[in-house]
């Protein structure tokens, strides 16, 4: 699969509807054909490859993720959850399993957005949260409508059958490379995702006033970067976290005129907060203003809030179907939210869905340095197999 | 003179060396004509104007700053000072003063450094601290030669009487706009100023990692912004002073790579930090590296000092000059150091020499808006001329 839109350094380039995923998908759908799996697509392009079940009526177990990447993405993200899908599909086949329920391996259409925002168009539409039709007049960079880029793809698949969006499901796993540290450095192959961490972005902009540095006094200054510099710190202080699930980041820290002996008139800078509980996500970013506020000093400041997502909490019973997968293979594991945002965070919303984390090298992600180890990602697959097998007969 | 170089929004472009300069120091020698005083230059065209003593082999008294400016910059910046000596040499004709020294006004040439650095250049040069021959190969942004541009000049003034650069002098006197806002807060007319605050300049470059935002833990981040804050937090602390002569800014900080969602892996500062008082400059100064480092965290952090100046103390007898002159004329007037450097930090070097600094508006300088009322600068010529007299008298 890396070969569609191989980059040089070992990464791939391959974006939502573009003619690499084109390709990619044609590969699936071939294997597809191989093992006798049935290939059906949907209006926003999402790619489902069935393996029935002994009731071909009851709602099916889906197990995917993404093809699409960023444009220096890494051979990993996404696509790692849709091969492992596949490959439990295969391995029923040839261990002659089963199931109840039809299982399908899944590939959710523009997970990442780099191309069109927003992302999880695919996941975001099938589960009636995005309205695809103001989504997909998007344009890309080059000018090419979402809606175009889409119609191409479905036309060039004329023998993929047709499903409406949406329709019922059992359950919904995803497993997925951490995109963090955590799993590498406790040096366990598997981790149990209990959820998303919710976000709030705040912007701040604190005016003060330029000023000679040689001759003016702290007295009469207006230090924007004073000011920010405190405000900084003791936000610091309140996101204090022993447990380490806070994460807070001043990631933009622009001042301004920027000349070594102007004393600074104005500093933006953004904050990242996460938590994956929601108590926490608003007990401690309601307190973000009034903390600003507080050490604002002699500037004015501006805050803004700039996006907002709740946390979302995986349903227990998809969740215990991946820890008692992992319990009966007998592999070492971490129960972790995510910090990123998955396709399966949409899923949630209409079915019980739980995610597979398996360890990826230094955490490092939508990047062509992505790198996970062959014996992580079987791992993760195992678990997923297991994991499906007992939604899929329940 | 505002007009020699004058900018629609008020202020001047007269740059050393520049066609306007030419003209306006034409000007100053027409104006001497009118009074019979004498003009003369030397080789790197500090201008002097000379008002005969009754004693002619005497070292003269010296008054004077110069009349180049910024590219933007205002109508009193050095040029006040070279006025008003030469309204004090006017003066002394009008009312028949007869001095036992002679009285100079004097330009000084590219003091400020913007158009060919470095700055201070006339006065450096006289006091034996600049050779000018390695100075005046610096090269404009036009790519003309300070050479070339002195040369230029000297040609068009043949009739200027040739002097070698330095002599003896007997005290010197610079009356100059303050540049910041201590008079006009205190509500006087002048300051007496008794030596040019020294300056040690530090770049600090702190070396962490990039990260998810999202994902990585505070435990395993190494984060450049949280280092740098902690690292100004603490110069800060160190640098308070009750009596708010300390001078400490940080004007440049710049965050890489400067994502909203990525922990920043490095960030480079700047710290300007000045005081009068050699033994503060040197025992706060000597601790902004053992500070730094303390609160490096788990960056890395390269230190480099950029630039060091000692502080110049004014001679005691030249600052009660002033001193006196302000007692006799009954006006109020505040004692200070000076934050900004001025010719008569190199006159310091060969004879007595301080300085008169009267109010500008809001402290504002280098800067098209740069403002000084009328009676504060009459104010500052009477002290200028009562001083000058008392030292061509000693």
């Amino acid at each position: 699969m890396a070969r569609f839109g191989g980059l040089p350094r070992g990464g791939v380039n391959r974006q939502a509807l573009s003619a690499e995923e084109g390709r990619a998908r044609r590969q699936l759908a071939a294997w597809a054909a191989e093992q006798g799996f049935t290939v059906a697509t949907d209006a926003v392009a999402n790619l489902f490859i069935r393996r029935e079940g002994s009731d071909p009526t009851l709602p099916p177990v889906l197990a995917g993720s993404h093809i699409d990447s960023q444009p220096t993405g890494g051979r990993f993200d996404g696509v790692y959850g849709v091969l492992a899908a596949f490959e439990v599909l295969q391995a029923l086949n040839e261990a002659g399993v089963v199931t109840r329920r039809a299982v399908e391996a899944v590939a959710w259409t523009n997970e990442e957005g780099s191309r069109f925002q927003p992302g999880c168009l695919g996941s975001g539409a099938f589960a009636g949260r995005i309205p695809p039709g103001p989504a997909l007049e998007a344009v890309d960079r080059d000018g090419i409508r979402a809606a175009d880029a889409l119609e191409a793809m479905l036309a060039a698949e004329p023998d993929f059958a047709r499903r409406p969006i949406g329709f019922p499901v059992h359950a919904y796993l995803e497993a997925h490379i951490e995109q963090g540290p955590l799993l590498e450095q406790a040096g366990v192959p598997i981790g149990v995702v209990t959820g998303v961490q919710g976000s709030r972005w705040f912007a701040i902009e604190v005016t003060g006033e330029e000023a000679h540095a040689g001759t003016t006094p702290v007295r009469l200054r207006k230090d924007a970067l004073v000011s920010a510099v405190a405000m900084v710190e003791a936000l610091r202080q309140i996101m204090v976290d022993p447990e380490d699930l806070v994460r807070f980041t001043v990631g933009r820290f622009e001042v301004h005129p920027g000349a070594p002996n102007t004393v600074p008139g104005r500093v933006f800078f953004t904050i990242d907060f996460r938590h994956p509980d929601g108590h926490t996500l608003k007990r401690l970013g309601d307190q973000v203003e009034a903390v600003v506020r507080a050490h604002a000093g002699s500037c004015a400041v501006r805050i803004e809030e700039t996006f907002t997502s709740q946390p979302c909490v995986f349903d227990a019973g998809a969740v215990a179907a991946v820890r008692d997968a992992v319990a009966g293979l007998g592999l070492p594991s971490l129960t972790l939210a995510s910090g990123a945002n998955h396709d399966a965070r949409f899923l949630a919303e209409v079915c019980p869905a739980a995610m597979i984390f398996v360890p990826c090298e230094r955490g490092i992600s939508h990047n062509e340095a992505e790198n996970a180890a062959p014996g992580d990602l079987a791992a993760g697959a195992r678990v997923l197999a297991e994991a499906v097998v007992a939604l899929a007969n329940s």
